[in-house]
């Protein structure tokens, strides 16, 4: 196991409410009064997850974006975050709190508290968020899927791995695949539209074919994906082509992936007909364990890496 | 104005709405189905808020408790922690999580989720954690003193401050002020019993006088505080002496500093002994603005040093 993996066992031993969810979620549910409360709290590290010339405001962005994402995926609607934020320098400090204005507004999130502190000299910056959502009905976990579910996406894949090489300069400059990469969008509409139809649903942040298969493993089920079926961008498609393992296990996606009975099919694409946001049916899970991948119908490998390991 | 000041002033601007209280108080105040949700977030960064070679195990507790301590100063009983934990060499993380089981183990406090991320490479360790708590009746704020309030804290003064001092090796060494400088003790019970009697309620984390300033600025009226009613722990006497004004100053005392209306006086005491925690009557409150200090009655100069300006 992985350094990371043993200290989050260890945590895992501690995670006793039923809230905590075994810390096997994208978020804690707690009940409140009769209101399911949706918690989440991801941090992002300059020079891990965001770049030291990334915009200020684009970081801002994408901290309050990923934690958003964790919501989205619970069905719930954001309530409010809390502030974890180290000092800078003066010009970023500024940009920064311009660009979290920005994004608080467009999200209709309250700024309700957090902490300030100066960060060690030479130190690299650490930024927390703590988003509160809230759920108008049952809370979607991972476990949820079901032998015979459809396994679903919204969106499409690769898009913001493919930024990121846009901004290593590997491939051709693309303002919308930069975008995709410094400021997802979280799918809070489809995830609160299509909780009470899934199985299980999360969100996709280290790349699809890590997360199906942690969501697999949750549910306790196999899944199969068909390579082909997986959505790309025209983007996508003009800078990096139909390279779909990449797409597949690029990260950073933050799309929602989830399953459902074959019967809600109908209702699912309705409603991705009235959103204006793309769900492509890319699979379904069987009884047994594990992932196994499809290409034109013919089993093809796993690629070695699925993800990013970290999560 | 400092950077950091100019920084929260400009995310005072985001936080409109009520349950913000203005980021002017210890925590935010959520009402969620008809309970009082309080939510606090705060951050330690190595080599400014712990040392590099303070015990991994005791850094969690301090962690914990620094928040919690705002839970105590609005009256909360903790219902829920998420952990932003940044990993570091493996020994250190699994002696952290060992103290982090301790230490919740000690408050009851579940955790119920959060964030684990690897630093950039020769980065300073950052860690943050939220605890959610909820108060059973109406949450203090630091606004609420009024002209003829007593000014009361609890516990003794200094002894975190003296801590640091034995560590830096600046006086002789003494358990007990190091125990009180790397793990406080957050006045749950303190600040649940007294939650119903006070005007105003904050904990003390920069300093009393700082403290006890921004309080009078929230409540919009003038503290008067009698420097040789500050209480003083025997292992801060043997140690340091009667230095009221050092120990007025030194921060990181995690006690709870209120007001309360005169006639709450006798059940305070009570309380107080009750619980085995004494609760010291420092000063008053009166109309007018600003902080004064006197000492036998007379009135005397403030420190040019009030505490750690950063809060």
């Amino acid at each position: 196991m992985s350094q990371e993996a043993d200290f989050i066992a260890a945590l895992r031993g501690l995670a006793t409410s039923p809230a905590a969810r075994g810390l096997a979620d994208d978020a804690a549910v707690l009940e409140v009064g009769g209101r399911s409360l949706v918690l989440t709290h991801d941090m992002i590290v300059e020079g891990v997850h965001f770049l030291p010339d990334d915009p200020p405001a684009d970081v801002a962005w994408k901290l309050v974006a990923v934690n958003l994402s964790d919501l989205a995926a619970k069905g719930a609607r954001p309530v409010g975050a809390l502030l974890g934020y180290m000092l800078g320098d003066d010009a970023w400090d500024r940009d920064f709190a311009r660009g979290l204005a920005i994004t608080l507004e467009s999200f209709g999130l309250p700024l309700l508290g957090g902490d300030t502190v100066r960060g060690a000299a030479g130190t690299k910056r650490a930024l927390g968020l703590t988003a509160i959502g809230e759920a108008a009905g049952p809370v979607p976990s991972r476990a949820g899927a079901a032998p015979g579910d459809h396994l679903w996406v919204t969106g499409s894949l690769g898009d913001a791995g493919a930024g990121l090489r846009v901004l290593k300069g590997e491939i051709a400059a693309s303002a919308f695949l930069v975008e995709r990469y410094r400021t997802p969008r979280p799918r809070l509409e489809a995830g609160a539209a299509l909780a009470p139809l899934v199985g299980a649903m999360m969100d996709l942040s280290d790349g699809l074919l890590i997360d199906a298969r942690r969501m697999a493993e949750a549910s306790g089920c196999a899944f199969e994906i068909e390579l082909s079926s997986l959505p790309l961008s025209d983007a996508f498609l003009a800078a990096v082509g139909e390279d779909r393992r990449f797409a597949a296990t690029a990260g950073d996606d933050y799309e929602l992936l989830f399953t459902a009975r074959p019967a809600r099919a109908t209702e699912i694409l309705r409603l991705s007909e009235e959103q204006g946001l793309p769900i492509s049916r890319i699979g379904a899970a069987a009884s047994g364990r594990g992932l196994s991948l499809t290409e034109g119908g013919e089993s093809v490998p796993l690629p070695a890496r699925l993800g990013w390991e970290h999560g």
